[in-house]
């Protein structure tokens, strides 16, 4: 008999955005494997093994799933935010690509996430309203100049951007870095947003001018978004909503 | 009194790809406002009023649903998808900041959903797997030249990419504008997946080297991902899986 592997996304952190799809995957699953912070938002019941593992072991813990499937088991990776953006998916594949062949006979599916671009934008407007590219910021998988080459073309294309894991404690310096390249590239005080940990307890959020971003308001938690030219603040008592309307005049 | 108004992303069909956070939202509204087919997703009820209006007037329903919202009602604007993504947040930022003062008091929240791009590319794998970046193909609100000029720095970038609005019966020459822009600048196979109507009975899913891409692949009801130069297809008995690494070498 051959099992099945689901990757699911859990979404930003708040149970009200995890799918039905996702909870339907979960209740019926014999094992849940993921980060452990990940794996913590899953409930534990009987039949069910929860595999928790650490960060920078993504091949290890998509092998170990692929593996169990593969022995029949009902088998969940679970990503924070959706699986397909900077999370779970593009290793999973990775491994199956790289492993025995009967795995491509396995029945896998991908169901999608809220991910935390667009919860954090859902909390401020719409600042992502227009066209817009998501970039990782991190280069612990590819090179830094690849980076701010992508930074400085995006910024010529005039996209919104959404910027994920800014920044650690491993990589202090490249946010600052990336602040220096928009700085110069957009010359202009465009609303940048931190968002961090959107939906949990521990969200906060913060709009400020480009020029006054600083690199240490954001952190592993924090979703980064920067406007297009276009991009608006519209002041209120309650907060701003920043939003990027959906004409660009010729 | 004062009322409230609720922006909410219904995801790409499926009623398990719609977050509890707006089927909560939708069975509190007194009003429900939005384009014929996403009004007609929700269920009437006693209490309910269903405010359908057809496509091209976004301003003119957005207006309306903040007027019904400064008299006090709990109104949710619906959008398929996500509303931050080509869709009614930014409509509704464009009215307010226009409109009447007293609406900058009103409490107005949006509601992330899956948004076509995300729930296209969980069903072909994980082709946003690394940057990628997001196109409203639809000439309507921006001049063409924007578009093309943000395709080539989009290949240049080497982002995957997700369209939306690649064609319609009033616009049917600019996708394939679009895919010649995209042969000449990337001048590879890349994989290009045409997913139309993602999670409903009318799914299709399509993928095809760039230099077999169609413009008659697509329609209003399509969502076109592009892979980067690194995105690769895992062939399979049950169908190709497409993913781009998370890796860049450097």
């Amino acid at each position: 008999m051959t099992g099945a592997l689901i990757i699911a996304g859990l979404g930003p952190g708040a149970d009200a955005l995890v799918t039905p799809q996702v909870a339907q995957a979960l209740a019926r699953a014999t094992d849940v494997v993921g980060y452990i912070p990940y794996v913590k938002r899953v409930a534990p019941r009987a039949g069910l093994t929860l595999h928790a593992s650490d960060n920078r072991v993504e091949l290890e813990r998509a092998r170990h799933a692929l593996q169990m499937a593969a022995e029949g088991r009902e088998v969940v990776v679970v990503s924070s935010g959706d699986p397909g953006v900077f999370a779970m998916a593009a290793a999973v594949f990775e491994a199956l690509e790289d492993g025995p062949a009967p795995w491509r006979d396995l029945d896998i599916q991908v169901l999608p996430g809220i991910t935390a671009m667009l919860a954090a934008a859902a909390r401020a407007g719409a600042p992502l309203g227009h066209d817009f590219c998501a970039i990782n910021l991190s280069d612990n998988l590819k090179p830094w100049d690849l980076i701010e080459k992508r930074l400085r073309l995006a910024a010529e294309a005039d996209f919104a951007m959404a910027f994920y894991n800014p920044r650690s404690k491993s990589r202090p310096e490249g946010f600052a870095r990336a602040l220096d390249v928009l700085r110069a590239a957009c010359g202009d005080a465009r609303p940048v947003i931190f968002a961090r940990a959107v939906s949990t307890p521990e969200e906060e959020l913060r709009c400020v001018p480009l020029p006054e971003a600083r690199p240490e308001m954001a952190d592993m938690r924090t979703v980064v978004l920067v406007g297009s030219s276009l991009t608006r603040v519209i002041e209120r008592p309650q907060g701003p909503l920043v939003y990027t309307p959906r004409s660009v005049p010729a």
